[in-house]
């Protein structure tokens, strides 16, 4: 494993680990001789023009942690793949009932609702066979307990949020924040966990990353409740409004918008310090996570 | 690791095993504290009666090697869940259609479509958990590794059957080995494989049970194809008909029903010489794997 402190060397832009993530996806699919039909639909959802924020955030754990980002390549694909599954199954007919993905038509749209059906268990089970080839066989199977922790943790959430359950007793920003926690933030969670698991970070550098990101997971996730209520179609690149049609609770229709708009900048704090306490660890370069938050605060889709 | 060679002692009869493994089953979801309408759905379709085909071959390949099955239940249990998964979302509307299954409503008959598409996937996700509980680290990742093996190639062949595709210059006879091989096949080997792994079986215990597998597997779908054409609603609990009805290429439909019969015979003895080369090893049971086949054979449902 290489040791090498990377925290003074040029780090790689963002575009560089995009790129370098959808090569490995592309490899890794290549190497897998799916049946073409299965392929197509895969990379359809799969290579169709996500923002990897989850790769990117592994690779930038592990930076952050004073290793380069390479290592990081077969969790990030595993979490994108995790990823891609629970929007296709999500935006089923059953499910959300969603037409547009990212400016195209979903999967079961574009290619059968059985495909999307298929195509979704299939990405799931090859998120595992991804964090199976990390070299070290013992990081591998931590990197695998970590993906089904995250993984259970997203279905419950979609659970919650589409079908309700163990709800009593719990106020409605209770509810909403375990759902938001559970279906978008045990992933970026996961993925900054993978990240630094990758590298053999220390315990303690782990944990810190495990703050930063749930702070950071429950941040995205209020302001993509926000841009519902205020994005603009074009910019989100999917309809807008639907959670009030849809009558699920949100942030903004729980405590306002101008209070999830404050709690939303509070997390960013909570994030911010503790990337600040895994700096004075001087084990790594945290700039690059710090700008991933600041990405995720200001973006507008 | 237990090294006793237990093939002098009487062993656990197909009742006591199974019993064994729904213990095990219900434990595992005991400690999985899932949202309650979730685990409900998850009962129904993992406790609901199922043979326990998969976990009875992962203990007696152990048995065949030697060992207690104890230490299979992991993967037992895995394969198990992997089975459940797979007839939750073969069945839904989009796939085969099917409102009945072991007599009773399917499960998006009984708890909705959303919530088979979301038990279904918790159920795949599961599956890995199971296996990385094993004891030994490098042989919860082997599991693994063998688990997504399987269920990639069980996708696959629900691919084939539901969708085509990759047919150019293939024969009826070899498609409908290819899915046979794939849908159902690639469980049951798992299943064989994965019960010698849990005991650190040596290669060559896990090739014989390897061909054994892959034999009864065929074997297995084509009686299955077969009671499709010849069998009692009754006796097999489901619709039947179904593959003709739905022009789904199958044994009978491409060979015949004579030589069919002859080819489900011919796989049964393939499947006998494997296991008289495994018992000539000399390290353990092999009669409980004998027993597995003939009843498989001579099944009615």
């Amino acid at each position: 494993m290489n040791h090498a402190n990377t925290h003074r060397i040029p780090q790689p832009t963002l575009a560089q680990v995009i790129e370098r993530v959808d090569t490995h996806l592309n490899a890794f699919l290549e190497q897998r001789h799916l049946p073409q039909n299965l392929d197509e639909a895969i990379r359809y959802s799969l290579l169709g023009g996500g923002k990897r924020v989850r790769p990117a955030l592994a690779w930038y754990s592990a930076i952050a942690c004073g290793h380069t980002g390479e290592n990081t390549l077969h969790a990030g694909a595993a979490v994108e793949m995790i990823h891609a599954f629970s929007l296709i199954h999500d935006d089923l007919p059953a499910l959300d009932n969603d037409d547009i993905r990212r400016g195209r038509p979903t999967l079961h749209r574009h290619a059968g609702e059985a495909m999307a059906v298929l195509a979704g268990d299939a990405l799931l089970s090859l998120a595992y066979e991804s964090t199976q080839e990390h070299p070290a066989p013992l990081i591998a199977l931590k990197l695998g307990t970590e993906l089904a922790r995250g993984t259970r943790a997203m279905i419950e959430g979609q659970i919650y949020d589409t079908l309700g359950g163990d709800q009593v007793g719990l106020t409605d920003l209770e509810a909403v924040e375990r759902i938001h926690r559970n279906k978008t933030g045990a992933l970026l969670r996961a993925s900054c966990r993978m990240g630094a698991l990758s590298v053999g970070a220390p315990d303690e550098a782990v944990e810190l990353l495990t703050r930063y990101s749930e702070a950071i997971g429950l941040q995205f996730q209020i302001i993509d409740d926000l841009l519902d209520v205020e994005g603009s179609s074009d910019a989100v690149g999917k309809a807008l409004g639907k959670d009030e049609a849809a009558g699920k609770i949100t942030y903004p229709s729980t405590i306002g918008v101008e209070r999830s708009r404050e709690h939303a900048a509070y997390l960013g704090d909570v994030a911010a310090d503790a990337l600040l306490e895994l700096e004075s660890l001087r084990i790594g370069d945290v700039a690059p996570l710090r700008n991933m938050g600041d990405m995720l605060t200001h973006r507008e889709s």
